[in-house]
């Protein structure tokens, strides 16, 4: 897992986290202020995403933005 | 501390880690293959780094990413 580039890692956690709350791509866009299609690109890892939608995102799973970096549980 | 924004959190996590080994922005440029005023923005939080530049920043400073978002020493 550790070769795998940090974008397939992190769209994993996010789709991970999301699916723990039970929202689909679109309802987390929705809360992020982000665009449903920009979800869909991030958990497909082909978003090269900024340290402000990070934290959109980190805010919205109710994660500190720290545990969005961690890919022990995936 | 809650209350500054994430790019003020990180720039100011990326000047401890860069201070603790030693090394000059221009230095930690050098090895993670950034430009030098680049890294001085992002100290500044003039910057909206995203998660590749990030993960480079954390192989230079030879720590986990999520160590990057550990804002508890600051």
């Amino acid at each position: 897992m550790a070769k795998d580039n940090i974008n397939v890692l992190f769209g994993r956690k996010v789709r991970l986290l999301r699916n723990k709350i039970n929202i689909s791509q679109e309802e987390l866009a929705h809360r992020s202020g982000l665009h449903r299609t920009y979800i869909g690109q991030v958990e497909r890892a082909e978003k090269n995403i900024s340290i402000k939608n990070i934290e959109k995102i980190a805010r919205t799973l109710e994660v500190h933005i720290a545990e969005l970096f961690n890919f022990n549980d995936l």
